[in-house]
């Protein structure tokens, strides 16, 4: 039945693939084939897996079941549990680790008739220590991270849809740096119950696809939220405030020319424009975040710290070291600077639809040994609110560029509604 | 060198058996030897654990670490994982599964010297359907849930401290019905990664034990916060209101006077005393509390659902089912009452230092088939404040009654100091 599918069937978005399969034009085994014959081309250069076994895939795609998602391989980051797959976490504490149950992220996307085609490149605990994956770009260059493989392996054409997550800045970073889009949802919207949990107030499970409407695809499917309709535009274009954060000054300069470029853009095709920055008192998240997220990890990485110190990166120990070493009233303040930024965002935002501002501070850094800067991600990781990065050019050394869409908590559908209308804006 | 205690160590509180230990008058394998031989007395009618090893349990307090808990005796509930015993999480699903590591509150209990003596009784997933144990006070009657065991076990003296967790009433509870005093802390402020989560929003681990001062010593110890100094006692009177709450409808005639007794005793003791009850929208909770937690449950039991749907117990299936198929509008709208209240919570209290309220609605039931109403409790569970109880005299049927202290988000400390106060008040 492949003849029915003009090309190559790897080509398709999960959207046109899954319309195509639900037709019975094309059967999840032929995707599946093709997807891992260019595995064998393309991943060499590009390593985003931490376990692939062509002959699992396939088994796997010939009893998908139907559903949304009938059929569609999917990449899942190393630190959601699979109930047949090593668990790894990007650690040696658990080299070879195979967890009984699936994470519910895994269970869901299998239920809605998701193939997982295998588990993908992470940072150590999805934190710094990188994996072996390299930008689809340019091998000399980090594809980011934490979700380095799933950001990678979509950008390469791997697979279509892949699960991240993020506690900085670990899905829209990476998405952007390999020329995906990354969408991290509002906290808690995808069930991430088996995941390697570190920071129980910020970590967010994600996803990383080609198109916007893929990510709402595969995110309203594994949450059960009805996340808009790919087919259905917006009657009018957004109010956006362009916003250039509390990190700016991270921004390198095609990031700054990139911003004006963009509001140029989405202004020629109707948007109303203005700057807006966030309220002074969210720059205190530069220092929470860190207070926040160290001290949580710390605390959940209680058995790998008594039992395996020496295996854990010297980084990331320190790092630990400083969360256990925070007085109480440091830690206390951090949160009292969630709850109010988190309560003053919405005033923040106000008369506008999204914020647009950038997604990371440039292009993915040269070198393999560290993953980039989470500048622009974590506060609005820490704010809990929906965030969307989209392809938006090539800088100066030829590697991909994002820009992120920013919305208020729970309004996921409206971001991804808007990402789409920005995707066609700059496309 | 035991003879340098007075009686039987298993008699003395957490606080005072590790202050010896600590001045070398009592060593880890006394204190576990006579709390294992009181278990093989009163174990059979109480019926706590899950899994007892005593030879495994002798070879732990004898390797126990220094610390603020050393040498102490834990039971630990067993939706916590160990990676030294089965973590059945109440589910014949799971039986005989051995996680590699320990959760994070095991792991800072241990570190913290504590002993875990064994896993104690929970009901299915922390659900309904219950396990073997039973009320200390009489064995006819249910300890409560879903921390049965744990409550039980410090009812009957089995152990002076406990792990439980509290989704909807499962600390607080059970707690009251078996006598003891239950500390459901602030959301977050013990670390319950390594936990069999169910609804992600509510999840949160506390303790049981005999004393205020025990449960300030042993959420301090695993948490890294200071909860207050046992010795230390405040300076002032409270200012406490009265809280019937939307759901005092349910209160027993027994708790109706236990309530007006509680007001007389603080009120004669000192306190300032008012009525105070919560603004209408409170009341929203009654709905919005089950729309959450069973949606959130059934994502999270994706695995199960699909792999076991036979060894779900029907309850809790039925419960899942219509987690499942709640409306996206009724779903939002329920986080949007638990944001709105959580945010209303401070005025609420305003001039006040604590709530009492009651802990239950009565006695604990007669038979072991149902571990009794969660009426008092999913309010403060959902609003995320600290709640403690502390035995407040006997019913009727000569079963314990508790009186529940609520206090504000991250006032941790207070509600501790406070609840002390209350229990010397009224004791």
């Amino acid at each position: 039945m492949a003849h029915d599918v003009p090309g190559n069937p790897c080509s398709l978005t999960a959207t046109a693939a899954v319309r195509l399969i639900h037709d019975g034009k094309l059967r999840p085994e032929v995707l599946m084939d093709a997807y891992l014959d260019h595995i064998a081309n393309r991943n060499p250069s590009v390593q985003a897996f931490t376990h692939l076994d062509p002959a699992q895939a396939r088994a796997a795609a010939a009893s998908a079941r139907s559903g949304p998602l009938h059929g569609i391989p999917i990449g899942v980051k190393d630190v959601l549990d699979t109930s047949d797959m090593p668990s790894q976490y990007g650690s040696p504490i658990w080299t070879g680790w195979r967890p009984r149950a699936d994470s519910a992220p895994v269970a869901w996307a299998r239920a809605a008739g998701g193939v997982v085609i295998g588990k993908t490149v992470t940072t150590e605990f999805a934190t710094r220590r990188p994996g072996a994956a390299m930008n689809p770009a340019n091998p000399a260059h980090t594809p980011g991270g934490s979700s380095s493989g799933s950001a990678a392996g979509v950008g390469a054409g791997l697979f279509p849809l892949a699960y991240g997550t993020q506690t900085a800045g670990s899905i829209i970073r990476p998405a952007a740096y390999c020329g995906a889009v990354g969408y991290k949802p509002t906290y808690g919207l995808i069930s991430r119950i088996g995941m390697k949990l570190m920071s129980d107030s910020l970590d967010t499970v994600g996803v990383i696809a080609r198109t916007v409407a893929d990510c709402a695809l595969f995110a309203g499917a594994v949450s059960g939220r009805d996340l808009g309709d790919p087919d259905t535009r917006p009657d009018r274009a957004p109010r956006i405030g362009i916003c250039r954060s509390p990190t700016w000054g991270n921004a390198e300069p095609e990031t700054q020319a990139l911003l004006a470029r963009v509001a140029d853009a989405v202004g020629r095709a109707g948007a109303a424009v203005i700057d807006r920055e966030l309220p002074p008192g969210f720059a205190a998240l530069i220092d929470a975040h860190p207070i926040v997220m160290n001290s949580e990890s710390a605390r959940a990485l209680g058995w790998e710290l008594a039992h395996h110190p020496g295996l854990l990166s010297p980084d990331l120990r320190e790092r630990l070291e400083i969360g256990l070493s925070h007085a109480q009233a440091t830690l206390e303040n951090a949160y009292v600077v969630f709850e109010t930024t988190q309560r003053g965002f919405p005033t923040a935002m106000e008369d506008l639809d999204i914020l647009l501002t950038p997604a990371a501070p440039g292009e993915a850094p040269k070198g393999l040994g560290w993953t980039g800067d989470p500048a622009f991600n974590f506060i609005w990781t820490s704010l809990h609110v929906p965030c969307a990065t989209v392809p938006a050019g090539i800088g100066p050394n030829g590697l991909p560029l994002g820009i992120q869409i920013i919305g208020r908590q729970n309004e996921d559908r409206a971001v991804l509604a808007w990402a789409r209308w920005v995707e066609a804006a700059i496309g």
